[in-house]
């Protein structure tokens, strides 16, 4: 497995690697876990070459946000990847990627006009320029993102049809703990006690599904979102540690844009944020 | 020499092409003249297969300008290109290049305030998009644009380093007409009478480059920058047929940001724009 620690450095290995090679990234902040781990084994299986990145992105941090705290385990992060077979990992510094002449960045619009943009504001515009200079230095012909964040997978989707790549988006399913709760690199944050009662974040979404599930059996043809929405909030105002519900979203699986009514044949993505104590959890479920 | 009319085409092209092969892109609009052709020849020199590219791109025209009248010559475009021995023409609609739920553009921070930003709201975010867009269908090596759009030949540079593109970008130099006019698809809007006196655009640049000069060889280290705007000014305002004088820029080479000296040393880029009756003229020249 190579490291290869600068964007010259790779684009000159890039050169060199086969034309005709499927190329598979798995872009990454470090702190690594099995979710992370899921993509690398889906790319290692499509593909002749798998590299991933490790890059924790300054610009898609908003200012009052935990970038300067974000974990940073590169040794223990590098161990796993070679375990699962990665050949090339990517490792670069904020100054190299981000120049003090920078100026050009990939913006999307609407995406801050959605919840978890309205919660993040500029977050999408950092996440759609690290994913196209990632593309433009790996050259991948595949790349592989995980469900959970839900627009951004729309958003990553969106990125490569509006700037023309040619490469294939494989979107992989949320990895779970036992209990249910999402896995992710901020789980960390939880005290004990709010670890115990975290998988309520996944509970509200299944309850929400059981409703839309029940009224499969009926003669509609959609369901008033409000209705999923409600079960998924019961849920949570139920739960004392949960002591804010930033977002409960029904949206659009093309779009992510809000839905009044959810067609029973089409269904809609799910997403949420909440906090627990000081962490911020999200989580995601399509129906 | 083989015309291609889609991205998708493009992508299925470009696969199959060697990857040591050197591929040379010169995107244009069309309305091909002597100064697209030296852009072409300098490709068909350094490059083993060389692409051009024909697309009048909506998203660089402000609502008040030519799109819809934009010269469109694509019988003869082939011919010269055919003659010139190019591989590879990319000839998409908008529609294709655009879908309808187009989010992401490129948007190059500071632009907009530059002098010709100003007069093109949103122009270089059309440019820095589309040129994005082409880089990832052709995926050339190196790519070829004229030095007359001197804001923009800055931007595409910033883009290739803001976006970790591994791409060279040459500049080339202004072609001229016998009397000193700019070469440019938009000439073909002067009347005769206006045409006649149009080398006045070049004959102003030229003066202050007479100013700078002899500047030169005195002992100071640096030229208020306002000496050499008021060179041209003086000259523009001499020519009753330029009825208005859009900007007179002295900007710096790397960012064209407006200089207030001129470093001996270091020298600036003069930029302009007039108009002689309907027909807006722009020009540049480097010190």
């Amino acid at each position: 497995m190579k490291i290869i620690e600068t964007v010259a450095d790779f684009h000159a290995v890039r050169k060199h690697l086969p034309s005709t090679a499927t190329v598979g990234l798995v872009p990454t902040m470090g702190g690594l876990h099995v979710g992370h781990l899921s993509l690398v084994r889906e790319a290692r299986k499509k593909c002749d070459i798998v590299a991933a990145s490790i890059f924790v992105n300054p610009t898609q941090f908003g200012p009052n946000e935990d970038y300067s705290k974000y974990p940073r385990t590169f040794e223990s992060d590098v161990a796993l990847l070679k375990q699962e077979g990665v050949d090339l990992v990517f490792f670069p510094s904020a100054d190299d990627m981000y120049s003090k002449n920078h100026r050009c960045y990939v913006a999307p619009e609407g995406f801050d006009a959605l919840p978890e943009g309205i919660c993040r504001p500029g977050h999408f515009r950092g996440v759609a320029t690290v994913v196209a200079k990632l593309f433009n230095i790996v050259r991948p012909t595949h790349a592989f993102f995980g469900q959970k964040d839900a627009a951004q997978c729309v958003l990553i989707k969106r990125l490569v049809e509006d700037l023309s790549m040619d490469i294939q988006i494989q979107v992989v399913d949320v990895c779970r703990e036992q209990d249910g709760l999402a896995m992710s690199t901020r789980n960390q944050y939880l005290e004990p006690d709010e670890r115990k009662v975290a998988s309520v974040v996944y509970r509200g979404l299944t309850r929400a599904r059981d409703v839309f599930l029940s009224q499969k059996q009926g003669e509609a043809a959609a369901i008033d979102a409000e209705l999923l929405r409600t079960a998924i909030r019961q849920e949570y105002e139920s739960e004392p540690f949960v002591n804010e519900i930033q977002y409960i979203s029904v949206g659009s699986k093309e779009t992510m844009e809000e839905l009044e009514f959810v067609s029973l044949k089409e269904g809609a993505i799910l997403s949420v944020a909440v906090k627990l104590g000081k962490c911020r959890l999200i989580d995601t479920l399509t129906l």
